[in-house]
């Protein structure tokens, strides 16, 4: 009884015999499936099929999709202020969600600010002003949920460092100047990205070299507040680890102000043991969130009760009254600065970019709802460019805020709208109150806010999972410490970017052997228990064969076959005879790739060895046929399966394994 | 009788039923093989490893293994000059080739450096004395067999192009100064990039950037050619098309000179039906090879006893009779152009190794030898360096001479000696002689050696097969045909970089079905006869993941399992219940890709839809237990085959189809 029959005699499971064994009765003469080559397209459809495969990925317009005229614009409107979808179904129960993670992410933002506009060079009240109106553009027309924007730390620092190269912060007037400028085409870049749908290019600063990116930033963030704990009067303007501490212990005996560090110390404790709190048992989310403002009005209170500023202990001084004025006539639109403007506020909105899409994509894939990274572009870049109109600096997502508003259970933007109307409040009446507000205290406040920027145990896994991606987190957080924030960005790209070129240079390959008892053909390497075909060698080359590594395929595949040659000689095993080809994981070919197997075809037949190739997908088939190289081999030389392939090769060897 | 007895009672081919159908009797519960996990590796080992695929992808140490100390000292000299290894099995009729060889690509390379220099803006022995030396020392310690080495077309045209913009070649002195500093660092890089084994760079100008490059250069130079050939004085200094014909154009009238144009017409009619002739019957590739000689002479004779020269036609003059001076005292090794000169000389030196390396490679795989990459960028860059040193240009393989050269029946490296000898001669006894050769006849030669650089079939073919690298083919061209050769290049390698990173951030997925009667499952785009199982949809992801994509996949996944559900809800089909991913092309994975598998499965798990893996490799099977998804998602989660798979998922669905 053949096969061919059993099968057909057979119940159910039988059925499911493959190819290779029905096959097989025939002596690999004739093959149920050859491989399939797909319809040919169109030019212009397989065209628009890529373009928006690349740029529309999300497919945005879905919902337009035959649609009435007048629905379509109601939608387009919608698209752009999601507001006007969301705000119809809003109802008092979502109000008191957000009401209270608003208050709550309010008391967090407003000492954070104005410590976070200090770490931009900037005056306190520009902290606040940036926490006032981008939040409320965001709220028309972003589409995160949770996210808490206004300042944050790692922009602010990365912006006060470059703007500082370029102007010296003392001269305010036109540091603030530049600072508009950059915030503007932070603003340009974010939503020229989004525009053009360019958003995937953020993609390109790997998860690894962020975690490193943002440790570094944080260590460098704590090392600049040791000026306002310790009291520091002369303290150094580089931001590199060497620099700082030089700075530090080269002022201990004169410089220190011990009743700045007392207070510093004491309330900086207060705040770890508050954070602790709220990590031990979720319930206290709000114990960490309110705690700065306690420290702020427990200190303000003691400094002004006890007159400390006159012992040396620095105070914010004044903070202007009253919002934002108008910053349009501020902003470089001509002259040297404009270009500088453009360089900073491009690195700064891809920056702001990152933190903010991060945030974003965690909290929608935790309350599993979509976002388009697009569109987030967009309304962040709307965002900025109205905010340096109105004075603010880059404002964008903030981590710790937005995870407090996630915990206080906000629903929607709108709880960004009740922090911004705090802060008016607190703009319009309360900035005279801060006068007396120790440095100390907003230097312990960023200290404890940046800590939960480090990630060691995301560090730990990342060495576990891969190690390149390890050194590239590592390069990122030296090249903060130890040089500047841009240096180690600049690492970090590089890394990612080398990773990328590695991948397409040198794609992995493998060689098959037969898993016992299975039509199926694995590496080896990783299956143990599977079995070369005598005189088949099966290679599977693991990545499209472009012209970066087309030469490297030939090349790899030969030695190879060398290699088995030697071995084979030296164990006295039959020739080679065969060589397959497994191309299941050769999604593409391009011309480069078909000349490497026009050579390697080449090559084989001065060896008396046949190329065969197993599974090529539909666009290497297209083009194998294209370029004729499907004829030179001969047709009947690819098969659907390794299986398939080895049968013809020698059908009795393979059915001794 | 169920499947599993039947296998065991029929003969060879049933043995090969795979797992599934041996599985799915125990309805899913026990599974033969399980994916494998490869056995942990030592870092150091993994990292070695690594570095060697990398850089040493060729293993050049192979020889060296397990030799005795004097042995491994002969083999590094070898190593080092290949003509120690070939050398001592030379013999007399291996020389009768080279001798051939050697003297017809003389005659092909004399009168092509004259006019060669001309195009980099150098007096004619420059040529002439790059034919000299470089080939000697690239004959020590070359392994190509077949390339002739010399001044090259592009090459000199896009040195002549660069050093202009930076010195006015009126201004001799200073002009040879910059152009032997570029040379030696030139040479330098080639050496560099062979000895840091980073050769592969070369490989990312793709094959068909490389063409429409060529050809674009190709027109550039015969355009160039007009101001010889027509006799015109006032020439452009500018090399794109609309600058060249605007001066043929405007010189009509007063510019032209017939006598030139009857000389420089005739003569290139004459070196066209030759090469016709070549390329019609290969036996009379002498032909064309020595045409461009026979036309100097004649010209020169009659140029000679007419007196031509009186009446316009432009004459070479002078050539400076001696072989190469030294120039190591010339080369900026300071000051403002040693910057310049090393741009210029890293930029020129990868075009002439990319030019030597496509030489190289074609003719090793005709002759079925193998090629070491970096070994001979070592060579061309201490050619170049030395070169540089003794008043030489840089020097490369030419794509026509090494062509006439492999026909001309060359054995080795020794056909260049032969070359150079003559050329040797030719400086010290003929220059005198040349000083009647017309202008017009330089430029005739040019024309028809660079008329085979357009190789207007390879650009159809690559239109045919790949649409993307038609676009960089013509980009490169149309770069340097209408801008200029540093455009045209720039053109090329962007356009080459922005399709790796499209290759890398927007991989290509599938929808797998079922063929029928097997247990393969493809791509239902290529095989329509494949049918999707109900209730599971099967997606292949076809690149590693990487954070430069990982957000892409998982949103892709996303979208493909929406858009099935809406189908199946329209055709009342039972609803998903499983999303199995075929993991076979997924070659790696990193941490990001982690993350996004991860976001898959909470977003799956809230639709109540399990995810399954199928056929995961080695390396993501690793790094899917060292991040704890393995455990997160199930082990039992992860299968050998999308069958395995199947068969656990729906059983009894699995086998209606």
């Amino acid at each position: 009884m053949d096969s061919k029959s059993c099968s057909n005699d057979m119940e159910g499971e039988a059925r499911e015999m493959d190819t290779r064994s029905l096959s097989a009765s025939g002596r690999g003469s004739q093959y149920l499936h050859k491989v399939g080559t797909p319809p040919k397209q169109n030019l212009l459809r397989e065209f628009t099929a890529r373009v928006k495969e690349t740029f529309f990925a999300d497919d945005p317009l879905r919902p337009f999709k035959d649609q009435p005229r007048s629905r379509k614009l109601v939608l387009g409107i919608q698209a752009i202020f999601p507001i006007f979808e969301w705000g119809r179904s809003y109802n008092w129960k979502k109000f008191r969600g957000d009401l209270i993670a608003g208050l709550t992410i309010a008391s967090l933002c407003i000492p954070q600010d104005i410590g976070y506009a200090k770490l931009a060079n900037l005056d306190p009240q520009y902290g606040l002003y940036s926490s006032f109106v981008p939040p409320l553009i965001y709220a028309f027309m972003g589409s995160s949920r949770d996210i808490a924007i206004g300042p944050v730390a790692v922009v602010s620092l990365l912006l006060g460092s470059m703007l500082s190269n370029e102007i010296d912060p003392k001269n305010k007037a036109e540091y603030r100047r530049l600072a508009f400028t950059a915030t503007f085409f932070a603003g340009i870049t974010q939503a020229t990205l989004g525009f053009l749908r360019l958003g995937f290019l953020i993609d390109f600063l790997s998860h690894a070299a962020i975690i490193g990116f943002m440790a570094g930033a944080a260590i460098t963030i704590a090392l600049q507040q040791l000026k306002g704990l310790l009291g520091i009067q002369n303290f150094t303007k580089k931001t590199d680890i060497i620099s700082v501490m030089h700075s530090v212990w080269g002022n201990v005996h004169h410089g220190w102000n011990w009743q700045t560090i007392l207070i510093g110390v004491s309330f900086l404790s207060f705040l770890l043991v508050a954070k602790y709190i709220g990590k031990k048992n979720k319930k206290f989310f709000w114990v960490p969130a309110i705690a700065p403002l306690i420290s702020v009005i427990l200190s303000t209170f003691f400094v002004y009760i006890t007159h400390a500023e006159k012992k040396g202990v620095q105070i914010v001084k004044n903070i202007e009254k009253g919002i934002n004025p108008s910053s349009v006539n501020q902003i470089y639109f001509s002259g040297e600065y404009l270009l500088k403007g453009l360089k900073i506020g491009i690195v700064a909105g891809m920056i702001a970019l990152t933190e903010a899409a991060a945030i974003g994509r965690t909290f929608a894939s935790m309350k599993d709802y979509q976002l388009d990274g697009n569109k987030e572009m967009v309304a962040l870049g709307a965002m900025n460019v109205v905010g340096s109109m109105t004075s603010c600096y880059v404002a964008t997502g903030s981590f710790s805020r937005s995870a407090v508003n996630f915990m206080a259970g906000c629903e929607t933007a709108v709880s960004n709208v009740i922090m911004s109307c705090v802060v008016f409040l607190t703009l319009e009446f309360i900035t005279p109150l801060f006068k007396y507000t120790p440095n100390a205290i907003l230097a312990a406040i960023i200290i404890s806010a940046v800590a939960g920027l480090i990630d060691i145990p995301a560090a730990i896994l990342v060495w576990k999972i891969d190690k390149f991606d390890f050194v590239a987190c590592l390069g990122a957080f030296l090249g903060v410490v130890f040089s500047s924030v841009e240096t180690g960005l600049l690492i970090a790209v590089s890394i990612s970017f080398a990773k990328i070129l590695l991948q397409v240079t040198r794609p992995r390959t493998a060689i098959l052997g037969k898993v016992p008892r299975t039509n199926v053909y694995r590496n080896i390497l990783q299956y143990p228990e599977a079995v070369k075909v005598p005189g088949i060698l099966i290679v599977r080359v693991d990545s499209a064969i472009y012209f970066s590594n087309s030469n490297y395929v030939k090349e790899r595949i030969l030695r190879w076959l060398m290699d088995e040659e030697e071995r084979v000689k030296a164990a006295c095993q039959p020739e080679i005879r065969f060589l397959i080809v497994e191309m299941s994981p050769v999604t593409d070919i391009d011309t480069s790739g078909i000349h490497a197997l026009e050579e390697l075809h080449r090559t084989l037949g001065k060896k008396n060895i046949e190329l065969i190739l197993a599974n090529p997908g539909p666009v290497v088939m297209d083009k194998l046929e294209a370029s004729k190289f499907a004829n030179l081999i001969g047709e009947d030389k690819i098969f659907l399966t390794v299986a398939d392939a080895v049968s013809l090769c020698c059908p009795k060897q393979a059915e001794q394994v």
